[in-house]
């Protein structure tokens, strides 16, 4: 029923510490101009995955400096979402049977969500394909339309990208990740605004490195040995079962490596619990594979402190829109090995990039290699931190935002 | 498929520090006369509720002092758990339709898992009444058989207590939390053991009071006005509307009082997501009402962080079987207000009982009274972090529970 989230509040003057007070002042000033106007961001959930977690802290940033933004979820029954996934994945290039039946429910959910939406708002944002069709019914508002894409679709699948196409052109703008991303046939107007990291987010936040020790100890880690550690879904996407083969391959020369995961499992996910089962069984096998999710209670600030605690960081992803945890991990100085892919490129650039990889065998060597030289590791972790702070940080992100917000609406007048 | 379920280290010497010597010393002996015996506990879940959290701290104790123990959990159908639900609320007292259909559900599911339990255990403990026919399934083992069980039995549902009665019949021991929980007619020997906090956890280790304010200010509440937190699941018997309710009350003379919500929501609990819903749309209503949930990252870290930085702590159950939260937040030294209900009335005694409270008035009364008089607050902080201390660690409950195996062990000799 386009539910509106409730967040919590934020403070954007508390970046002052960090970005200095020339940046925030900026965005003081873009919203200035932005005042009068109503804003809203559309997603499918209020939570799982990158995009509800920039919602969380970008909503309540924003509003923090006066922009009169709402934040809202769609409305789908499960069928729905079985077909948006499938989009999804099929705009990812996937395999998908777009059926006459499938194109009427995807429609039928986004016209009944249509149907609730308040007309009084100037300029609408909304992400991913799952609402994409919205403005399609919605054909004389005065709304500003963008599409805010988080997913590489450079090689859509034809049948759904013909099928979806035709409601992304009803769009007054689309923002993707990295100009790699586009579709080769978009005719519409296209902004390029890359992700970014809050840091004053519990998952974030300053934390003694002492005591990130002392959590992860309290969890079974053994502080004393180094830690491998990967924090994602348990997604074919993201590679968990590799991650453990890699971890398999360096345990060869180094036996007292560990490897921890730490990932968040969603109500309505097979596939998603049939991996962690996997990766269960491996760790009762072998008692230095360590398994943690929010079901047992581990939340964003034992990821905070796992971050922190870790002697290197996998992200050993084979698809990726922009990979958040790569950012959130350089941030600590926690140095990356990371798998090739999407945005997780964008966010490893110079010495970084020596550490994409693209086998397991590859994965391993870069870790053994880091495992070896320790003074590299740490230089590398400083260098990540500065790039993150260069550039992935949450201001940048809502400065580009609302610069695009107002080009748009000024083109209306 | 009475899966193993995969627990972390942790070192019960690590408590010597905390209970002193003695304790830990005598409970090495008790592990040392165990020595060559196998144990399991058994119960329905890895995660969510009390049980499954105790477990998750006593096995990987236990382990570290040489008990060869295990944890195990049922394999059960969703049929299977919507009854085992019903028996729970059943056993409480609630009305449950016990039909021959049902009977036998519950027996099939349980006759699958009792022919893959393995043989070579000396005791088994089963928790609660979900897995509380196994036994029957096996009638000619060696096995000593122990009934764990952590509800309130006092008043049951007659049909349901009929039906499990037999079985329960089959144990060589039952342990209760407390003898008001005992159920009127029931032929077994009867132990009680009431269950305790692990405060080596993320849930409970030392945090300084100034980074778990950082915390609960990064997730939006307002540190320089009061704030009441119940931690608990969305459910009728845990009364959170009560909560809301008792909140605006107050806050008719505390105009800046907070409330915050932090809750576990499960895969498969409708009754919870309405809840959840109904809390979200008070706190859309009024912005001083937060609520935080595993699925947004809130975990075990985050509600030590917010135990320690409340004002007042409520815990308004209306049924409650031992209510750990009451102990986790006295061991941080904040005080509680509470239902008098169940296992609550243990943990809060002599000054501490004046703060258990059966109507949404009273409740509200209390909290006014503490938020009036912080030096008074602030002194049954200190009482109930010294009862907690006493009676609701961790290696008193380890310590009578290997002094109930080795008992029955003995008595078979």
């Amino acid at each position: 029923m386009l539910q509106k989230v409730s967040v919590g509040r934020k403070d954007l003057n508390l970046y002052r510490g960090v970005v200095g007070d020339e940046l925030i002042d900026e965005i003081i000033d873009l919203a200035k101009e932005l005042k009068g106007y109503r804003f809203a961001h559309i997603n499918s959930t209020p939570f799982g995955g990158g995009v509800a977690e920039i919602l969380a802290s970008f909503i309540p940033l924003l509003q923090s400096v006066g922009v009169d933004i709402e934040w809202r979820v769609i409305f789908g029954d499960r069928q729905f979402f079985d077909i948006t996934k499938g989009f999804h994945n099929g705009l990812q290039g996937a395999d998908f049977s777009l059926t006459k039946q499938v194109q009427e429910r995807y429609m039928g959910n986004l016209l009944f969500n249509a149907r609730q939406l308040p007309h009084h708002y100037d300029l609408i944002t909304i992400n991913d394909p799952q609402p994409a069709a919205l403005p399609y019914f919605i054909p004389h508002s005065k709304t500003k339309w963008v599409w805010r894409c988080h997913i590489d679709m450079a090689k859509p699948n034809r049948q759904v990208w013909d099928f979806l196409r035709p409601f992304i052109e009803h769009y007054h703008l689309a923002i993707f990740t990295m100009s790699a991303f586009e579709p080769p046939d978009l005719d519409v107007a296209i902004d390029i605004i890359t992700p970014a990291i809050d840091i004053l987010s519990t998952k974030n936040m300053g934390m003694p490195l002492d005591f990130a020790k002392k959590v992860i100890a309290n969890q079974g880690v053994d502080i004393h040995k180094p830690l491998l550690l990967q924090v994602s879904r348990f997604d074919p996407w993201k590679d968990p079962m590799g991650v453990v083969k890699t971890y398999q391959l360096i345990k060869q020369e180094y036996k007292g490596i560990q490897l921890a995961f730490v990932g968040s499992m969603s109500q309505d996910d097979p596939q998603g619990w049939q991996m962690f089962a996997d990766i269960s069984e491996a760790s009762l096998k072998d008692p230095s594979i360590y398994i943690f999710t929010n079901v047992t209670g581990v939340g964003n600030l034992e990821v905070n402190a796992f971050q922190r605690a870790s002697t290197i960081i996998l992200q050993k992803s084979i698809k990726e829109g922009f990979g958040l945890v790569v950012s959130e991990a350089l941030w600590k100085q926690t140095p990356v090995v990371a798998g090739k892919a999407g945005g997780i490129v964008l966010q490893m650039h110079h010495e970084l990039g020596d550490y994409l990889t693209e086998t397991i065998e590859e994965t391993a060597k870069k870790v053994c290699h880091l495992l070896k030289n320790p003074g590299l590791a740490q230089e590398l972790g400083a260098i990540g931190k500065k790039q993150v702070m260069e550039h992935f940080l949450m201001p940048r992100m809502i400065k580009q935002e609302l610069e695009a917000y107002i080009t748009l609406l000024q083109r209306s007048r």
